[in-house]
Parts: structure tokens; sequence; C-alpha cells
């Protein structure tokens, strides 16, 4: 497994094979021992981090748990050997990659789980965002989450994923880059300039709090796509949400959105966009000019509701077939409560 | 349907809805009368150009015909009539959207047909693209193809398809940019040294011959992409065709390539990329600085081995398995002949 530099558009790409990860769910090594659904047969693994959570779940006590990816898509040792080949880059996939065990249940819904629950896994991330922060050969931490059988995702117990990198993903890099000419413009975030527009048109939005608006974003890529903003501007989602340890405000937005889009699209991919780590120091030169400030943290949920997005046979232009204010205005009517939702459930062919 | 700009990647996105094409196989309406194999049944459409082509098909003249799409994503009345909403901005979505139809042989394969055909259906794509050109509104034009049930194609019938848009893709975008970027520093074109270099050391390429080279991309975005490049250094595909008429290599090139995919990955999404519309004036002021010169046309393949890609799943991330050199090396040693396809081609699924 390498990286290697797209020479037209300039964007990492991971060449090379690693081992798919899984087995039988029966032996599954992250359901704990006491975990009547799925019997231990695995011996258990050494966490890198574990978060008690407050209540129980089926029988034994919750805890978020984060371990390193089984079959890695990046390796922590040694540095990244950036080197050309003619007129082209390449490095090894230095980063790190991990698995956030969301609970000791197999089966486990964050859309269920109680908001003291998802408050700790959120907090969770921002630990482990910020731990690897740390290492200054590392440009980029983001955490993502795959549900549902049309997502891809590899391992079946209930878990997000952690990626850092020594370079930008080059989605984020759009961003940043348009975000940096957007103030240079206007002098203003332009993220905090939808937010404003969002909440005087009231068209896309989902959901809000005081603190967090989720909302469909004006050129959805896919139906149903929805983004959550902190509403006050606030460039990096870890240092945000570790100065706020009892705030559960988030956490239950996100909740509510997640029941929301259970209804109508049960497999989605979700990706954490913070701001790049602006400690990191390449191996060739002193310093990088990584601008985070005028960035805003988000997350972005991209709902699958085809087996082949027609987005992808248009060569090269999205293509969303529901407008984005139909769109939220369908998931704001949709309940979020666990009683109406308790059937529903049992219907989904995601499980 | 309407076109939505995002804010923050600044590329446009089709929204709204768009009928479904198609229907039952039997009612095909662009089987001609005579095919034994689909009964007419339609009322015949009349076609926006046709070109005969050299050998009979299934009983009845081959010819190329093209269409206005049946349920177009672009069309071409009235103006563009970009208007801001806020920050955000949208336009009409005017453009041509037309479906070429490649044989009156409702299971036409590229990969079986004569080299004369494949060379007629080129000069098809050339001379729309160049008609289309004419019109100062549109900035793109490009054709494109899916094959195979996991590409999404809609049409059954074997067809490309024609996009002309009031915008350029961002995928060309970035392309554009980064040819321009690469010029200014090193007075190269970047295609071109990609060439060079390809050519020196023979990894990654396919098939080749005097003017024409097939490669699997450096950092391939999936396994067994395939780019089909000009050696010489020429932006417009069409005016570089449309000067050729009596060139076969290119249709037998592109014979081989697809012969070879269809061992490996017989769904595939297959694109051109030439230059923008050089003559094209947005509505509001005079003129655009559209670059086109320092940009090098060629053909994307990207096939379609998995039902959800891996990239798609680790987010803003390609990931590719299979390492390009090894992707080209089995390419190369895959036959091409009509004779040793024969009973792989009874067994595509993708038929």
């Amino acid at each position: 497994m390498e990286l290697r530099k797209d020479p037209i558009t300039r964007s990492w790409v991971l060449a090379g094979n690693n081992d798919e990860a899984g087995g039988p769910e029966s032996q599954c090594p992250y359901c704990l021992d006491e975990s009547p659904l799925t019997p231990k047969i695995v011996a258990p693994l050494a966490p890198i981090l574990a978060i008690p959570t407050s209540g129980p779940s089926n029988g034994v006590p919750g805890a978020i748990r984060v371990y390193p990816h089984p079959s890695p898509l990046y390796t922590v040792e040694g540095g990244a050997d950036r080197q050309a080949e003619g007129i082209y880059d390449r490095m090894r996939n230095l980063g790190a990659h991990e698995v956030i065990i969301e609970s000791p249940d197999h089966y486990h819904e964050l859309s269920f789980a109680p908001e003291a629950e998802i408050a700790a896994l959120l907090r969770c991330w921002a630990l482990r965002i910020a731990d690897l922060k740390n290492d200054i050969r590392l440009r980029y931490v983001t955490v993502f989450k795959n549900r549902g059988d049309l997502s891809g995702q590899q391992l079946r117990h209930a878990h997000s994923e952690l990626a850092a990198s020594a370079f930008i993903p080059r989605r984020v890099l759009y961003e940043l880059r348009s975000c940096k000419d957007y103030y240079q413009l206007k002098e203003r975030c332009v993220f905090c300039d939808i937010l404003r527009q969002e909440e005087r048109q009231g068209l896309r939005v989902v959901d809000l709090s005081p603190r967090y608006l989720a909302l469909c974003p004006f050129a959805s890529r896919v139906p149903f796509e929805v983004w959550i903003l902190p509403r006050p501007h606030h460039a990096s989602f870890e240092e945000d949400l570790l100065q706020r340890p009892d705030d559960f405000e988030l956490a239950s937005l996100l909740r509510r959105v997640l029941a929301r889009l259970e209804h109508v699209a049960p497999s989605y991919h979700l990706v954490l966009h913070t701001s790049p780590n602006t400690r990191a120091r390449p191996e060739t030169s002193g310093f990088w000019t990584t601008l985070a400030d005028d960035y805003h943290w988000h997350i972005e949920i991209m709902p699958i509701t085809e087996k082949r997005s027609r987005s992808y046979s248009i060569k090269e232009t999205y293509y969303c077939p529901l407008p984005p204010e139909e769109a939220a205005a369908r998931l704001r009517d949709l309940p979020t409560s666990f009683a109406g939702r308790a059937q529903a459930k049992l219907d989904f062919p995601a499980r």
C-alpha cells in the first residue's frame, strides 16, 4: 500500500491491496464476553482508548472503545518518504486508521442511543483527533461512519472509523481554498454566510437547536444529503467540543437527524470535516502554510438511496433528482421519537 | 430541472427530476424496422444526424444515428438565466443532451465492430461536438458511454451520449487549471510529459500505435482504469479527428482496449475529455478567458469491477486495490481478436 499523487488533479490516491476485514459474525472480536447475542470466541484486544458510558447495554456496562483497524489503510511507523518518480510523486501510507466501537452491542444504532452515550462518542472522536494532531507528521485527521448494506461497510459491529494522513484529502482541500478565497473577498466565512441565509429562508432546514443547525445543502449531491454545522463560527470540531464537556446539544441533534434519515435512507456515509493539523510540519522544509481559522467544521451525511447513483453515470457532473427543499420538508415531518420507530427499525433491510 | 452552484466546491449540480428513459426492450424505438431481434412497434424518430457505415448488421444497412435524448438533462431553448439567490447561484439547464445510436443492432458491441464502423462513430462524435461548439452559449461539449449493468445505463440499445452545457464540469475545470499551471511553470504540457515518461518506462502501457497510446494512469482511481491519448499534442478531439478523415488508427486502438477490458470489467464508464468551447460568450459580459491550447484531449475509461467501490466508503480519498502496473500487464496479455472471444462474449453478465 502506498500513496500516489494524480499529476492532473493533484489528489492523493491509495494504491495497493489490504486484506478485507471481517469474519463470521458469531466471532466478532468487538463483542464483549457477556453479550448474549454474539458469544465470545476471539481473545479480547487492547483498546487505544475506552470511555465508559452511563447505561448498560444488553446486560453489560456500556463502553466506547477505540482499536487499530484490523486491515489499516494507513500505518504510523516511519516517515512519509515522499519521493519523485520522474514527473510523478509517491509516498508511504503514513498515518493512522482506527475503529471506534460505539457500544458492546453488535447491532447498536446511534438513532436509538441515549443522548449521553452519543455525547460520549462525539467526545471520543474529539479526543482521538486531538491526540493524533500532536503528531506533526500528520496533516489531517477525520472521522467517518458507513451505515447500512449499501454503504460498503466492512465490519458489522456498530462502529465509526478514524483516518489520519500526511496529506489533506482533496474535497477538504477545495473547501479550505474556497473558504480562504471567500474570506479574502468578503471578510466573512462562507459557511457563516450559508448559515445566515438558511436560517433566514428556512427552506432547507431539517432541524435546529440554539447552537447547531441541520440542513439539506443548496447544491445537494444526492437526495436527502444533510449537513450539521455549529451556528457560531469554529474551525476545529475537537477544540469546540472539548471546550463544552457537558453539552449534549450536538448529540441530541445528531440523533434526531439520523432517526429521520433512517425512514428514507437506511444506508449512508457520514464524514466529519474539521480543520487540518496546524502543527503539522513536512519532512523536507520547515513549515506548511496550513490555513485553518477561516474554516468552519461540519458533519456531512450522504445517504445512499440507489444501488448506483446517476451522479456516477452522467460523468463529471452531480445529478440530484430530489430538490433539497423537498428533501428538507420531508425530513422535518418524519418522527424522531423512540416510540414511533420501534416497528420501522425491525423492517430495515440494512440490518 | 435546474443547475445549482455549490458555494464551497464551486461545481454545478443538476437538481430536479427527469423521467427515466426506457421501456420493454421489444419496443425499442432505436431498432430499425427490419431488425429480426426486436420487432418494430414504435414510430421511427427523425435523427439529428445519420452516418451510413460500410457493413450490413443483422441484415440491415449499418447506420449511426443521433437523436435528442428522450429524457434530456439539458435543453437548448432560451438562455441560461443565471441568477443569484443571496449567496447562491442558479441557472437553467441550458445545453443539449443527445443519444448516439451506434448500430441498428440492439446488442451491438464496439469491441466486435469493424474498424471502419468505429471510425465512423468517432467521426460522428466529432461532427456533433464541432456543430454544438458553434453555439456561443455553450461552454463545454462531451461524449460519454456507459456499458454494462453496473454502469447505470438507462437505454439498452447500444449507444453513447453527448452532453453540452453552459458550464465546464468540475473535473475538466481542474484539468484545465492544472494544465495551465504546469505550462506556466515548465513551458510543457503535463499530458505530453506523462506520455514521454510512460513511453520510456513502459510499465503502465496497455496498447499503442504510431499516433496513440493507451495506459493505466499512475494514480488510477479504480482497477483497470485506462486513458487513451494522442501522442502528438492536440487540445481538441474534434479538430484533431476531423483533420484525419481516413485515419482508422484510433478506432483500431479503442476496439482493442475495449476487447481487453471486457475480460476483466464488462461494465465501464467511458468519457471523452476535449478542450472547452473557445467561442463561448457569457450572457453578462463580453468574453470568458477560456484557455484551451495547453490542454490535451484524451479518453478516460473507468471500469466498474465492484458493486460499491471502496473509493466511495473511505471518504474523500480514492482507494485502488490493484496497482496500475499489474493492471496494465494483465490487460496487455489478454486477447483482442474476434476469434478468441466468441465464447467469452456469451458469458458476459452485462448483456
